[in-house]
């Protein structure tokens, strides 16, 4: 960590949703953060009052870090905890509490699909749309907002955004892609058992849709409210992985560039949370490996932390331009991770005040 | 089986590389055919002078054939063993035996990778490319050979091809095809189990290459001497499945079709084995699927017998023009049963005398 | 079939919790049945009126059987539906609604746990214990039932007690018995695949203790009001398999018989169901394997079509005086099919008139 | 680490058989030991000369260390490499090259099994038998060795054997214990895929041997030459886990002692390694929990370093006395972990000058 913030306090932060799978992701992640301390953890009024250990069925391979197991799970009511807040809530919920807590004043750093494609709300990757954090101002103007809520993409999107941000300076127009995710995107309980052992799923609802639409706004110009200008197409598969989301990627661009230009644009990729050196952000974001049969879920995955993007076999594809396979940790990079993050860049860019 | 072949005696066969996975796949399978009658096991010469069931390590399901079981193997020398011989030799000694066989008589119907791109052997699938048979009168003639080689296509090729087989009517011009394949295609002791267990592997060997060029090939005019013109661009990787190879495929043609014309060319597809037929000869060839998650190769694999492809989720691409998922099980449809389909065909074709 | 039953008319059939992941079994394996006919489908009051093939999510590899899946599904109500119930009704609910059937006049033939223990109702599995039977008729006089209700023993309870009952006549003492069970035990959805892929989960809920009492019960005398006298430990563990109960099994006898005799034993088991050549009887229904790595569930657990018990591995044990291996297919011989087995010998005996 | 070894200089150590699965796991460990410094990687002569990278094909998650992968492989040559070599020879050839480097004056440290039962040669687990290190002056008299052997036990023994260690107090008597164990501890390729996915493998060839006589050598007295009074019966099983060896227990004793004080003896152990505060050893060496459905491998195996034994459900058993689950990292306490921590022991001791 620079020294630029070594005489800094911590911040206060709480989780919102805090007994789910991702919850219990902020709860681990934030137990080690040297910025953020997690002092609330608010949940459905069911879990209201108990300790949290009590509540939250751990489904890490790490234990429940202690502070937070005896940890009274507060109810999800806006004022009641710290300024900033992380949501691990589930859709069907985040939409009503993520905004009444904005618009109490609180700072929400959103896994929830709710507010993603909300034309004043920033669908954040700290290392490919920073600026998008501009739309802040506009969105609490507009919205009568005294906070703000920031959310980060779909976690199969941010594999692919992450590959392709180095890639948009060759003028991105077409891409197809077909994932084989993990099972732990699924929550607990989640995928049966009896649908995944020895088999794929052809299908996860609605998650095409997501990759194709949130990609082209996280790219895009204005805050993301005018979509990058290219076609995407979206095959999502369930496979038999714990951990980490792999794809097939082709891309056609305006002009075809030579593949080595291509390995080194995704080489060099590096972006603010890497300048900054804020503490989540992995050097370097994307690792393009030369071996043949590389990436792989369970030799990759946690890379950097479980925040790095691994890229292999970039080469010519015969019928767009470009192809390669992209990995990425589907839990970390692709949810608590990633929000924790753009908290970080956040902070280091004076929005959390 | 149709009045037709009442009245016909049994046919005589034997199988070269008996004792590896395919070759149990072919003794396995012939044991119940109605037409052919297995006389004859032939392996390395390891194996010669042994019962077949104590150099088989037999790895399938069901159990080895009782007249089989105790059958001495014999060595791979031309001349021995019956007229029609089928191949489950491995690649690195099957170009030299299948071509002597060849040359002493003996008609091959080979699942080896060796003559498959020779522009004088069929690349046959039964119900594709069925014409080019017609390659056999000059194969004979330029190869100086008594007999013949006819070859089935790579596993996940088959697939590929028995899908697109129905739309060239509507001139496909390029596709993109992920593939998400069983481990039994990499035989036995095959995929270490450390490489797959919660794993997916991107790459396996050559098989990019197949599919791109076999493709072409059995699509192809001329007894496939004129590649079909479009562009193929496959991604391959392995899953942990046992049996079952899945792909997503995009399709570009040189007009859009309707998809619902797509689904019925894919519905009314039929072909000379299913005229004929053939006692291998799945009706109908291709399943197309209206359930949301399917096929899956767990619950779809073994349609038909193995010998079905499933077709689902066909919809609109929006990079190319349409998309779907496709299943088929790779030892059955993509190696042992398709050449005993392909020998059915030869057979009632005349082609076996 | 014996030229016994040539005559004989179909019987009706029907089936309580037709909807869940047994009742598919009953409807599968009753759509192929040379005796019973299954002409009504019952279940609960969301699925009634409305047709079977909407309401049961289908989870088995074989299609819905065509005649099951446009039946209008009834609910579970005595009186309506043929006097023959098959029930697969969850625990839950089972109690009364197969109380209430038996009282109103069905022969309600169980795979629920609620009246296993019950004194008056038979534990029953075909070839083990088929004089329980006779405790019918005490059954209709103390509970005042015009029908009457034959259980069968959960899945892993029935792997055992068939691989003890060869060995009773060398007095069993005690037993101790380590599971390694298939998650299609669970039902659906079931076992969450982030609890069991790569994994393994060394409890289930009551299983050990149905492993410990249901065994005696079976194997003791007097209709089972006599448990037999021994002593039982269970270990029971959930591995990532989908079907086939392996368990490892350690034994003490009142004194050590040979091996050779323990071997023969198992191998001459034959029992009442294979004498009266039951449809559902596997001939043998002990098989013992010689392999040394054998059974397995993927390889043997499919054995008479998943009728047979398999066991290999007979050896010395240091600890007690014999251990094994003992394979069994979870959802058929140890559920829907051991139930229809169980009709069988009881139609074959007069029972169920 | 306590300020004991403060002044210490670092101890140069080298790997023999670097390039396996276990010699992968001594060269990841030992790249950030804090007492030894692996500067010296022998292989077989194919390797030598070459750079490790090259030759070792790395199956773990984490990288290669970056001093050692450009390090040239030397061939197995005694008086070649430092004086304290650690093991991971394949039992083929670890039998000779061993004893030649122990005359030559090294002290190995191996994880082979060809010295294990060796009654001159300790089978140590630094908690368990230290005491066994006083062998050493022993063996080096009468094999007239400059150097010394020392092995660690099966990984599967030394799960059983870390349970059974302070319950020894209580005198156990017998032991009949079955395991479910994973395909990591079979090496690279090791179980092949088709093998063990949606499987269980009942034998794994001489282990069930080794669980039964190393563990009474390991807690037996005079160094082992007396093995410890007990009768062991083991039925080992391969499952589709990655790393972490599951076994049920159960345990009899001379006389029954009461379950919380079996639990209290688990949780209170610890031993000289835990005393010496020794970089590897785990505090506490077992864990004890007492949630209903744990140990699991995916969950547990990694605690402590991998170098924890978990125990759990601890209760009566019907048959003997007392029952539960152990579970331990197969490939770190069950390999190259106990090794580097008898190292560790040995240098505390004085034993490595």
């Amino acid at each position: 960590m620079s020294g630029f913030f070594t005489f800094m306090d911590t911040i206060e932060v709480g989780v919102l949703g805090a007994t789910g799978v991702v919850g219990q992701q902020f709860v681990s992640r934030l137990a080690r953060h040297p910025w953020f301390r997690c002092t609330w953890l608010a949940a459905s009024e069911r879990s209201e009052g108990k300790a949290y250990k009590s509540v939250a069925p751990w489904r890490l391979a790490t234990s429940i870090p202690g502070d937070s197991a005896e940890r009274i799970v507060d109810a999800c009511v806006p004022g009641r905890g710290p300024k900033v807040v992380f949501s691990g809530l589930d859709a069907s919920v985040a939409g009503d509490i993520e905004g009444a807590f904005a618009a109490a004043g609180h700072i929400v750093v959103s896994n929830a699909r709710n507010f993603r494609m909300d034309p004043l709300v920033p669908l954040l990757i700290a290392e490919v749309n920073p600026d998008h954090l501009k739309l802040l101002d506009e969105q609490r103007r507009q919205k009568n907002w005294r906070g703000a809520i920031v959310t980060n993409p779909n976690c199969s999107t941010i594999v692919l955004a992450m590959a392709l941000a180095p890639l948009v300076q060759f003028k991105v127009r077409a891409v197809v892609v077909s994932t084989m995710q993990a099972v732990s995107g699924a929550g607990y309980p989640g995928v049966p058992s009896l649908d995944i052992l020895g088999n794929v799923v052809p299908f996860i609802g609605g998650e095409e849709e997501k990759m194709e639409t949130e990609t082209l706004k996280i790219l895009g110009s204005n805050g993301g409210r005018s979509p990058y200008p290219a076609a995407i197409s979206a095959h999502t598969n369930r496979v038999a992985v714990l951990d980490g989301h792999t794809m097939t990627v082709s891309v056609a661009f305006e002009n075809k560039p030579a593949i080595p230009a291509v390995i080194e644009a995704l080489r060099n990729f590096s972006a603010r949370p890497q300048e900054l050196n804020l503490p989540s952000a992995p050097q370097p974001p994307l690792w393009v490996t030369e071996e043949q049969a590389r990436p792989q879920p369970r030799l990759d995955a946690d890379l950097g932390g479980g925040m790095t993007v691994t890229i292999g076999r970039v080469r010519d594809c015969p019928v767009m331009h470009v192809k390669f396979v992209a990995l990425g940790h589907n839990t970390i990079r692709g949810a608590a991770g990633v929000a924790i993050l753009n908290a970080e860049l956040m902070h280091a860019e004076g929005l959390l005040q």
